[in-house]
């Protein structure tokens, strides 16, 4: 049987995992428990490779993964058996063979990430590891206005730090909030990000929403590339990797 | 400092409790976590009394709770100290002064329940603990179908046990089913419940969603009594206390 390489869509709870990437052996994973899985299956150290590191905390609904494999049971008993060895916090819903040199990480043109605010008086109990409560209610307008602003080419220094010997410039693509009572969701676009940028944007955006920033303020942070004018990161529970895009 | 009734709605996540009705010390429920922050807001043994006795790992938007306390410093200062206490599974999202002699359970003339399938061929990590996953794909007509028969006042006998001392019949306001992909709903009003009367209709009409029954085993089922003839209850997981409604 000889080597294959596969490609997957992959949604995961982040709730008791910290993070995507494999970590220390006692630290639960997504790509450690992909692997671990994997190696059972055909008794061999199998590498897991992902589209995006998301933090320890985050979830996925189209985290895409890549691996090589030497299967001989056909495409939906591999899916099956993954399933039905991976816990119940992940799931793999696609799975299909890809070409020899895919890279779900190199090759992405789009990352759609999305974050879901629970604005309301009082936190919500069936909420609370998907969402982060906000309490002060939330002004559309004023998120919108800002968030128009990171559309295009620009320098994200102020709300993220570049992988080591890249720039910090991003493109981002689209940046809206949407009103769903009692939700308020952020999607953002983008051809990459910076290591924590969707949560730091969230963080000052929300500033602005609750009018403790004006729109000025977030203008100035933004333009100053400094990062310690940033707010503080929103929390990891409401982050979601919702969509990877391939080609034009 | 006299005493005062209050009403609350209730908020909760059924995963990790016992239901809703006090148990075994060892084991956690809503109404225990409830009398104890109340007992450690005023130093004294407190009674709660909700509306619905919930099983294990049903969850609740709206419950409604009532108990009577000594407090002299305001309804929004107590609801703050309760959610303050209160685990981050449970919140009280509403509180007021009621009639001294108010009884959640004994006045409630309207119980809605909804209960949440997940119907796609792969389970989803994010839903597992908020729904029920069906892989088979459900038939919305059958469901409707077999569901308006629910309609009225009926003996339940088939789909729950009574209360001791109580009869079999309930009355039925409204049963209806929704998609909104992936997930189909249902949502049922009645005047009152058997034991495990949603989720075993629940499971007998998803039979007939996925065709292991025909509407017309339905129909023979619910008019036959026999407790023997409801498949197996679905999963608490999926069920949701959403409303309790007093008066006409």
């Amino acid at each position: 049987v000889h080597q294959v390489r596969y490609r997957a869509l992959v949604e995961y709870d982040g709730s008791g995992y910290f993070g995507f990437q494999r970590q220390r052996r006692d630290q639960p994973t997504i790509q450690g428990e992909l692997e671990n899985v994997l190696q059972e299956l055909v008794q061999a150290p199998v590498r897991v490779t992902g589209a995006g590191r998301t933090d320890s905390g985050v979830h996925a609904m189209g985290q895409v993964i890549s691996f090589e494999l030497a299967w001989q049971h056909g495409l939906e008993s591999l899916q099956r058996a993954l399933n039905a060895g991976l816990p119940a916090g992940i799931a793999v819903y696609q799975l299909e063979e890809a070409a020899a040199d895919f890279h779900p990480r190199f090759h992405a043109t789009r990352r759609a990430y999305r974050y879901l605010v629970y604005n309301a008086p009082v936190r919500s109990p069936l909420w609370r590891l998907r969402s982060w409560h906000v309490s002060r209610p939330l002004l559309l307008e004023s998120l919108q206005e800002a968030s128009t602003m990171l559309v295009g080419e620009h320098d994200f220094a102020t709300f993220g730090v570049a992988p080591q010997g890249e720039l910090t410039r991003r493109e981002v693509f689209s940046a809206d909030w949407r009103r769903q009572e009692p939700f308020v969701a952020f999607r953002i676009e983008a051809n990459a990000y910076l290591y924590r940028m969707v949560r730091s944007l969230v963080g000052s955006l929300v500033a602005v929403g609750t009018q403790s920033w004006r729109v000025e303020d977030f203008r100035e942070a933004f333009k100053s590339g400094d990062r310690s004018r940033s707010a503080a990161p929103a929390p990891a529970q409401g982050l979601y990797l919702e969509a990877i895009q391939y080609g034009v």
